[in-house]
């Protein structure tokens, strides 16, 4: 379904791995609407080759970057600049790694080298970006840039570990520049937070599957699909959403706002009747 | 612009009193994105007259009803699905009375009487159309509600007086019918909390046009207009956003995540160099 | 356990029903603590006789007042002000009633006179107790007002039912006024969203007994004990907490900022090693 | 005054840097109510002299350590547990360095590598701390840790700068590791939100004056003072408030829950009656 929504915009998309990836689904439904894409992620993530499938579809150059690198960023604007033949009006930041996570170190354990990279690739790389930006002035005046979050940024969910703390950076970073970028330049900075879902990423995550069958039971809609979450990105990029800025957006079929649902309660005691 | 995001979409909007409403504004941008639209506000609001001109603009028709009045309700309800041919798939509420801001009482001085009717009209007519359309199974699957609210419900804003509080009132029914009625058909229910707005409704609340001056001082991005709220509306009612539910969602140019801009700062007191 | 803190401070307990009441507990531990008490409840909770045994256990008078009538009220605080030879230092208000809710109406199905009630009985009624004392200049200055609440207000929990809206309210009256009484006279009012409790009054809530194992098991500390709750109004009635103001605080061993425990994910789904 | 509130227990109060700090008045506060204590601070913080002082006044050891040093901490926690003859019952991290605001670096300008050290020292340090604890099974059951932070966690103050990320980090780090020590231990880990205090560190912040009288101005009941966050700190020490955890815990005079008072109102727009 497409509505042309984003006819004329030009976006840069972080973080497209493979097939199942969020951002790999919003490319798709970016271009589905009339957007002219850049796409880019790390060079190892791009080593793995899935990435030429999904710029075949939506005719975008790949132009890899290392977020924690200020030289490859500025090449990145450089380029998708030149590609555009002007500004940049949209972004999508999916951008997540923890080593602490992956090798299996408990939140009590963590590893503080470790725990510095996912802090400056998780989040810092956000400031990172947008700095680029700022300083190339490469982002046109309502431009929009979204970045995907987790909402262990607000309440504990243990085996999330320590990118709980990255989000909740993350969601700073996006307030602090988005303040900045919006009074300098109309530039509006949001986050989604979205449901649990099974990407690449997600399933390093330990009890993974039990906890996605829990927050599907906890959510009055039922857990957001990841293509929900590119239609939802969409709506974000477009001219219809240009006065919300800063703002952290739950994107989750109401899991945020249940306390507890019925569904949830039977599953631990039965009712009798 | 339109982007036929509404085609096939029907809905009914309540409050248009006159061109300066944002429900007037979000029936012109709805009807420009393709949906068909009921509209109907109170007797009292309809003998004024205006709304026959939006009317004939959207080619939709008026239809009377008092929100506190169930059998009223139910036959606006059982009309517009005559109308529709079927069910309803979109509601905006933009509903609020005070007689005690009207008469000047102040938050210390309510007249309790008055308070019940602010209360009624304005938070629990969410609740009463809300309950019409389930009982007559009214509203279509991924049907969406979107209700006007204001960030006094969050945080004390002196002049708005006990509308804060039955702001904070609606927001909670917002929140406890979405469940209800997400479990039960996947229809979804936001608040979107918008700019202090030159309304004719709002312009009678005091001291507004100091507030409006210092609300954009405030917000990054400025003021959030009127025909913003009309187009975010249009995302919210799209299939965009169709996992998005239970939500307060700042329609505000980032005011409501702004501790302190420098704007206000300098007006406070004017930077020495 | 005493530490004087409440020596020579006075104060109005609202909601001792019975020896499980947490206003019952409140008021042995301000007495405890060398506080001057005034016990107070609806007459026909007065007529249940349990609140002698309080009265004596704290040497207070017991006055009846219906919140909803302002000539009880202000009977109430005049003979209260007789009682303490001056103002009043702190109040509890540990209110709450739903016809709705004790019929087993569902929520979709309430009897809306029964909801003004409910509203007018465990909301409004602490406008109406602070402005009684407002238009008294009943309370002294830093005197400190504490209202019972429950997280229902913010997240749904679907059996707390039409309570979730009214405690809502509950919380924007206690900031509302909060603001003018703190401007006017120093006058601190917060409320305390207690874990769910096993009160005469709880116990009344359907499924009640299987949300109180769950909120056990999603609590790190487990469910805050009503005797815990008692101390902690004790610390915001003292003078350590004298510039907290307008807040909602959660009492309830982190059941608020925990999105999913261990205990609960595995009594969901059992782990397989 | 004194009510021998925190008699018996053992405390480690970190950051007390001179007379302005408010762990040095906590330090004052907790002596008073009985508490015993070890002070800490960085070597660098010790050279400047002034501890020695407030040593005296609490009669406690200093022992120098730097929370990035996991030895140090180590050390730390051996000789308090040495000196207490037995486990800590509370700990205050009062600690806060950010070289970008020092330096007058805007925050679209960071220097990454001093953004690192800010998040090293000012947040990642409550893990480092806890974490030492945790091995060492050092704090004992029921335990408080108390965190200072700001609400520029919350919402932007631009001065405020890469501080308000580092703030976001710290409380999710209370959160995160508040769940862990509350299941394993009871221990409770709170941070609180003070207003802008005029300590030695604070005065460091561009804008800071002007800044100071405007959340004067916003507060009902003016800013909080060092000393009541001292009062503060103790209540939350003390067996009074065991069941709050994981939490957030304003104590501002109302300045984040109040959108705007009609005295900062006046003071942009004088009324004009």
């Amino acid at each position: 379904m497409s509505n042309n929504l984003l006819a004329g915009k030009k976006g840069i998309i972080f973080g497209a791995l493979d097939e199942k990836s969020i951002a790999w689904k919003t490319a798709l439904a970016c271009h589905a609407q009339g957007a002219q894409l850049v796409l880019t992620n790390a060079p190892v993530a791009l080593r793995m080759g899935e990435i030429n499938k999904l710029a075949e579809a939506v005719q975008a150059p790949v132009i890899g970057a290392d977020v924690t690198n200020m030289d490859d960023l500025k090449k990145l604007f450089e380029e998708s600049q030149k590609q555009f033949n002007g500004g940049v009006d949209f972004v999508l930041h999916s951008i997540g790694m923890s080593l602490n996570v992956r090798k299996g170190k408990h939140y009590t354990e963590l590893d503080y080298e470790w725990n510095k990279k996912t802090l400056d690739i998780s989040a810092m790389s956000l400031h990172r970006v947008l700095r680029t930006a700022w300083e190339m002035d490469a982002i046109n005046e309502w431009g929009s840039v979204v970045a995907l979050t987790y909402i262990a940024a607000q309440r504990v969910f243990p085996d999330y570990n320590e990118m709980a703390d990255a989000k909740a950076l993350l969601e700073s970073v996006a307030r602090s520049f988005g303040y900045q970028y919006g009074v300098k330049k109309k530039v509006r900075i949001n986050t989604i937070s979205q449901s649990p879902t099974r990407t690449t990423a997600g399933s390093g995550v330990k009890g993974f599957d039990a906890f996605i069958d829990y927050a599907e039971k906890m959510s009055p809609l039922g857990n957001a699909p990841a293509e929900a979450c590119a239609d939802y990105c969409v709506s974000l990029f477009s001219d219809l959403t240009r006065y919300v800025t800063m703002q952290n957006l739950f994107h989750d079929g109401g899991f945020s706002l249940t306390g507890v649902s019925e569904a949830v309660i039977n599953s631990i005691m039965p009712p009798s009747e």
